[in-house]
């Protein structure tokens, strides 16, 4: 099927899904939960299929156990998942604005779904689960293109979800569609007449390749290149922590530290001190000549300021103040997360308001970096965007608003600025 | 200078300016505000040249009168303009979420600025003023392509607000940078590194170019095909009104109603009136056959229903339901503004609710899809895009948000999911 028919189907779905009450959508999330239990036997076969490839394919084993959802409690937990965004509130319908324009003329802002989306995961197979779950709860439609790692645990899983909605629901089953190649991603990059965002969770490679290769709003991040400043006026033991979690609590994660910039100002044996304990925690670290402390030290290159190492890497600078170090990270980073550590208040605050990204940290993790660490319950990605939501994007980054005027008979040419006398009220009510 | 230095310099100003307070901000308005005011002789005496030019070239008058600062008042309200946006509240700092992950780990959502805006617009010569206002209020740099009708008068406003921000303000100079030239704007549209946002503010041409080349987000609408269905349920002194207002008010607004859909259940007597009312209105009716009650009524051609004419123009046809007008507009509108005439409030409330559109009005005119309508005090542009700023978009349009946490040494290892036991409080306070 091509690209265009594939969209053109999703937007169909998309005009009936917009209609439906949240009993609707909340009953097809318990119809799902429903059939997939009951046919987990048939699941767990095709998973196997995929369990079988990845043996053939020497996969490693740490992918392999992501892959196999006969693990203890992981079928379970997928179809928990469905119930809790089940739970969550309707994100449909809440009211931002509601503004009095004139007597009988009343401007109402509600949120809204946005509509198309198509999203772009990895291959753990209960993802799948989870995402149909967020979009029909949110309203959208939702194209899937899974890792082709669980191929068949996704095709089967889709082919369920598709029956029930189309049998048991008002859901349309188009509403849901998996993708199955490569190939069909970058014919529906094209078709931004019907997809309105783009959400992959993939490799950097892949977010930069798609942010290429489309003109639809892309909502991710390719780069992580967070940074953690050392002000003069810090605490030594806050600051061996912090930089330790941020950079090996999950180095391969995008909000882990990359670069590390140290004021001047702080004694060479205080720095000495701190870098030694950074090495201990197995940090490699890539400095500058002059805190070139000890051979097993790499000198950084000229790329190593503006790269993501996700590994256990860290590059490591001087800088003469503050500001220097404002200015370097605002040149340098990937407008993701940044942290300075200082027992400072004052420069604490100039950070904060300087700092042009997403987070900006005074004394704690860059890890934190994280929906379910804000609170949101669930994550949809994380955004290195300005425009749209930025940072960690919970289910609220899947709406959009709507501005509803509800009048009688109400017309321009009566008002001032449109031929007329009359004054706008203009009372938030 | 290349678009890749301009981009560069703008990029570094707003380092620069995304630090300073609102007292700052606001005293650079201020400067301005008297700067151009002392200097009023001499931007005049540029204003009478791009005048000669525009009469010698043999514009239009209306053109011309609009080019003309010297008209009574014009000067004034320009200069007022500048301390109407400076007397706004702060768009900068204001808090949407403030929570409680732990114990000394507060998390704080607060808008700021979006950065770099690149921005296309008429010719009116103040139109420059209100927009380097604007940008200066909300801490965001702006890149200026003006009509080239008016650029001797953008020239030398443009060099005397650099001069007052170079050396009598905290704002960087390279805050408002004014370029000239189509290819200047050509070779930005590459600068995704630097702009974050363009928004054009021309004819639908120019924002469809501007969308076809450009990876940067871009805040507009390049049609406004909006639909006005009037159900077999309605007051017709009421559809009569509204339909001449939403179509003769502005015919070349974006707001201006392109299409009409009426149900075939109105008595064919009805449907000659409403439709003679129209036509007295001076309106140009296309119809489908069915309608054409009349020798002066144009048949509808193949694009008829997926056009913006612009003009007094307005396509006609028959629908079946509610449904199949909700259909059509779904799949015919720009997704712009789009309203239903009728009395019945059931109805009423599943068209708003069905519409996928920025603005879906309820006996109301389509042209009150306006910021300064809507109460926003100033207007962006509108937008019919999806995400990130919908339908009239005033200031806030021109605002992101930053995630701020202050902790004191926390790490995410002492939290479950981290590899530690803590519990998060997530507490909204």
């Amino acid at each position: 099927m091509s690209g265009e028919i594939i969209a053109n189907e999703a937007s169909s779905a998309f005009r009936k899904l917009k209609t439906l009450s949240e009993g609707q959508r909340n009953t097809a999330l318990q119809k799902i939960y429903d059939g997939l239990k009951s046919n987990k036997e048939e699941i767990l076969k095709q998973n196997e299929i995929d369990l079988k490839n990845a043996i053939d394919s020497k996969l490693s084993s740490s992918l392999i156990k992501r892959l196999n959802l006969s693990n203890p409690g992981k079928f379970d937990s997928m179809l928990q998942g469905i119930l809790d965004v089940k739970n969550l509130s309707d994100p449909i319908g809440k009211i931002s604005m509601r503004r009095k324009l004139d007597e009988e003329l009343e401007l109402v802002r509600i949120s809204s779904p946005i509509g198309v989306l198509l999203i772009i995961f990895e291959s753990r197979p209960e993802v799948i689960a989870n995402i149909t779950a967020l979009a029909i709860k949110s309203g959208n439609c939702a194209i899937l293109k899974g890792g082709k790692e669980s191929i068949e645990t996704f095709k089967i899983l889709s082919q369920i979800i598709n029956q029930i909605l189309d049998k048991e629901t008002n859901v349309p089953s188009n509403s849901i569609k998996l993708i199955e190649t490569r190939q069909d991603v970058n014919e529906l990059l094209n078709q931004d007449k019907y997809i309105d965002l783009v959400i992959p969770r993939g490799s950097n490679e892949l977010v930069r390749f798609i942010k290429e290769n489309t003109k639809i709003p892309v909502l991710g991040h390719a780069d992580g290149i967070c940074s953690i400043y050392v002000d003069d006026e810090f605490d030594i033991e806050k600051a061996k922590k912090i930089i330790i979690d941020s950079k090996t609590n999950y180095p391969a994660g995008c909000n882990a530290v990359e670069q590390l910039l140290i004021n001047k100002n702080i004694s060479k044996q205080t720095i000495q001190d701190l870098l030694q304990s950074l090495e201990n925690a197995k940090i490699s670290l890539h400095v500058t000549p002059e805190l070139k402390f000890s051979e097993s030290y790499k000198e950084v290159e000229g790329d190593s300021f503006d790269k993501e190492y996700l590994s256990l890497d860290l590059s490591v600078k001087l800088v003469d103040s503050l500001n220097d170090a404002i200015l370097h990270i605002n040149e340098h980073s990937s407008k993701h997360t940044d942290c300075i550590i200082t027992e400072n208040k004052e420069k604490a605050e100039l950070f904060l308001k300087s700092i042009d990204s997403a987070g900006i940290y005074w004394n704690a993790s860059t890890r934190f970096a994280d929906g379910f660490r804000y609170g949101f319950g669930t994550e949809v990605g994380i955004s290195t965007n300005k425009i749209h939501a930025r940072g960690p994007v919970g289910l609220d980054g899947l709406m959009s608003y709507q501005y509803q005027l509800r009048g009688n008979g109400h017309i321009v040419g009566d008002y001032i600025g449109g031929g007329g006398k009359k004054l706008f009220i203009h009372e938030d009510i």
